[in-house]
């Protein structure tokens, strides 16, 4: 009955289960599992819980079971686990499967070659329609996806696709060659995965072919991992844009409270030290201020509402471009309307809050001339920002910098510090100088 | 020629070819394209040159084109339209069709029903594999994706699914209710376009069934679309985190240079007013210590320094968090151990930090009081943003607000107003009342 219960649950869901529960009984259920989901809930496991079960049961099991496994999922998990015990579960492969296995894990993690399996169909062009089915069917309980079909020549070069679809609706005795098409999208095993996953979500593919330098088929990527590396790249993106790294990003599943704490205090100081020179650079320019500051005290109570404004408007530019080049919304060939943009956007809030303050600080402190000082330090600050938070991002594109590292603090500091000097040269200027 | 080299073109392609392409051109293109393909084509169009193509062709090109299109993006674009340019289409469809569709453009845009497409293969659970194979041969055409088949009863409820991956390896006379899995993971018409993905993403799914309250099968969301979802949460998450609103990022599309601004300055003016409101009340704040900045001028050089820190700290923490929410990596059931684990991280850059500043402060100054002071305000600063960085999200997740609300210009403004607080009173009590 529990049988029949777990069998009707999906690989996913008795993994989940299996997480939760104590090791004595996570064995024993696993032990039951038919071989063909055993393998499945294996796919979905992370490194330590899939070393714990492999380590509790017998070696027949673990072969024919390991055997059964997503090669892209066994690799992803071989590579979290260290040198000795890799090597153990190598061992147990049958001698075709582990040359394969040890081909992936040499392709680095978030290139093509690092997510995609051999586990794929490939046929020769000159079989029919009829042929090709049968084919499907004998080795459909190998393969990731049967519903795409590569072609290649003898060579072993990529020539052609077929979708089951179409294989499906095509005459029985057509040859492959006359319906297949001919102009294949595919990537090649070094590529960036977010490339690869650009072009699978552009053309709505449900796979997509890898090849090597030469133009032979490796492997495929199915469109399950390419929605793992979409989540993955935004979750990359917005660490790095919150002034952390992607290392800190890399180590989510971690679960031992203290070595998480040094990866995250690791991966931010970095982005906190250039804070906490900028800000020390800020203090030596509102030195040079100091007899502006103690001649006119009042002078001081704005400067947090001034860098905070700059900030928000520059963080609030530099997110939008980053996200926009990621997505391709920002289209580099036209930069300049994207930074005109910005900065009317920049000069619009600028002036509707400039005005408010200016009021604002006249009717609290009853200080007009402040008021207007105030208000258009405001405005210039806040055209500065947005211009400065667009130009960035743009800027590290070009030079092929990732413009995700124009993160919230990198722009925050610099506009701290382009604030505090319009403000101060305003304020010398118009308050005191002047007057 | 042209025809052969348009025939191996992916329809996404063409589609980016005409956009690029004067009007006059496009027409031309678009009419000698074969219909299946052009329908694809239209598929991948904007509103604004769908429109301008269709309403240069011949009635009879429009009626069996339009027939051809998916019915999800048909959706997308006629929602895009003018009341009477939408009216003026359906008006050209086929009956059943114009149905189908004026019954998508009901559901919410980000429902599961928004995303939906009618166009599913369903099968009574008593015939034959033989027989559904045969189905689908004939019915694949029309249907957005053949490699699941839904099964229902004769109520038209869902209770079965079967892959065409089980139906090609299955005998041809066994009964499709012999083979078929009867869990099948279904969403509401009503259910978030979120929800729906994380389902799909959770279970590697191709596609997944929409029922209504009754358990009648009314739709399926194909993986492509669900990829189309995941960017656009990510994107619409990012903009609220910058403080802008998702009302920004659903005018991406738009092209109007001006109309543009106006989003984009509606969508930021909301949080920039509030960090005015917060910047406000911290120069009331600082009006409270008057005397301390007047008679330790000093002391007010540190400011955008400890502001700068306390935000920096604050954001690493909300991002994360709300990111973290956003892909279940927090878990709501364990809030008090992300909480604990922020503020260890929190605590010991602020300890880093502190030193640094307070060794800074004293070779630069020579003020070795002012750098202890310094110091432990920017210690404790950043273990309070740390803390209210990570507190905010979760409690807004508790209150079923959606927790990216927790963006980066309320997180720092917040944080402006504790820092100062913190800063002063230390160096009031210690640097003034002490000495
Ligand atoms: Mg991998
Ligand atoms: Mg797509
Ligand atoms: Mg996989
Ligand atoms: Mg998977
Ligand atoms: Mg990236
Ligand atoms: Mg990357
Ligand atoms: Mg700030
Ligand atoms: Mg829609
Ligand atoms: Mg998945
Ligand atoms: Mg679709
Ligand atoms: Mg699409
Ligand atoms: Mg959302
Ligand atoms: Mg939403």
């Amino acid at each position: 009955e529990l049988n029949r219960y777990l069998e009707e649950l999906h690989p996913r869901d008795i993994a989940e289960i299996l997480v939760d529960l104590e090791e004595e009984k996570r064995i024993k259920l696993f032990e039951v599992l038919p071989w063909e989901i055993g393998a499945k809930v294996l796919d979905e496991l992370d490194s330590d819980i899939f070393s714990s079960i492999l380590s509790k049961i017998s070696i027949e099991h673990k072969k024919k079971i390991l055997d059964l496994m997503s090669q892209d999922d066994m690799v992803d998990i071989l590579s979290d686990l260290s040198e000795d015990k890799r090597q153990e579960i190598i061992n147990l492969l049958d001698s075709e499967l582990a040359e394969d296995i040890k081909e992936l894990l040499v392709y680095k993690e978030d290139s093509a070659g690092g997510i995609m399996t051999t586990d794929f169909i490939a046929l020769r062009k000159d079989i029919t329609v009829y042929s090709a089915i049968e084919y499907l069917r004998e080795n459909a309980p190998d393969a990731e996806t049967i519903y795409y079909v590569y072609v290649i020549d003898k060579d072993q070069k990529l020539v052609g696709v077929i979708s089951l679809r179409e294989l499906i609706i095509a005459k029985p005795n057509s040859l492959i060659e006359d319906i297949m098409s001919e102009k294949v999208i595919s990537v090649n095993v070094n590529d960036d995965q977010e490339e690869v996953a650009k072009l699978v979500s552009k053309y709505d593919f449900l796979a997509i072919p890898v090849t090597d330098i030469n133009g032979k088929l490796r492997g495929i990527i199915t469109v399950d991992d390419i929605i793992d590396v979409i989540q993955e790249e935004a979750t990359e993106d917005i660490y790095k844009f919150a002034g952390t790294s992607e290392a800190e990003s890399e180590h989510l599943e971690e679960d031992k409270f203290f070595s998480k704490v040094i990866y995250s205090v690791k991966a931010r100081l970095p982005w906190l030290l250039i804070t906490l020179l900028g800000g020390t650079l800020s203090a030596t320019i509102l030195g040079k201020y100091e007899s502006t500051i103690s001649q006119y005290t009042a002078v001081s109570f704005f400067m947090p509402l001034l860098t905070g404004m700059g900030g928000n408007v520059g963080t609030q530019s530099s997110t939008l471009t980053v996200r926009g080049i990621a997505t391709g919304h920002v289209d580099m060939k036209r930069a300049f309307k994207t930074i005109f943009q910005e900065m009317s956007v920049g000069a619009s809030v600028g002036v509707v809050c400039s005005v408010i303050i200016c009021i604002v600080a006249y009717l609290w402190m009853g200080d007009f001339k402040l008021g207007v000082v105030v208000g258009i330090a405001m405005a210039a600050n806040m055209l500065t920002a947005a211009t400065i938070g667009t130009l960035v991002p743009i800027i590290f594109k070009k030079l092929g910098v990732d413009p995700a590292v124009a993160s919230a603090p990198f722009i925050s500091t610099t506009l701290d510090i382009t604030g505090l000097t319009i403000y101060f040269t305003l304020t010398t200027v118009l308050l005191l100088k002047i007057s």
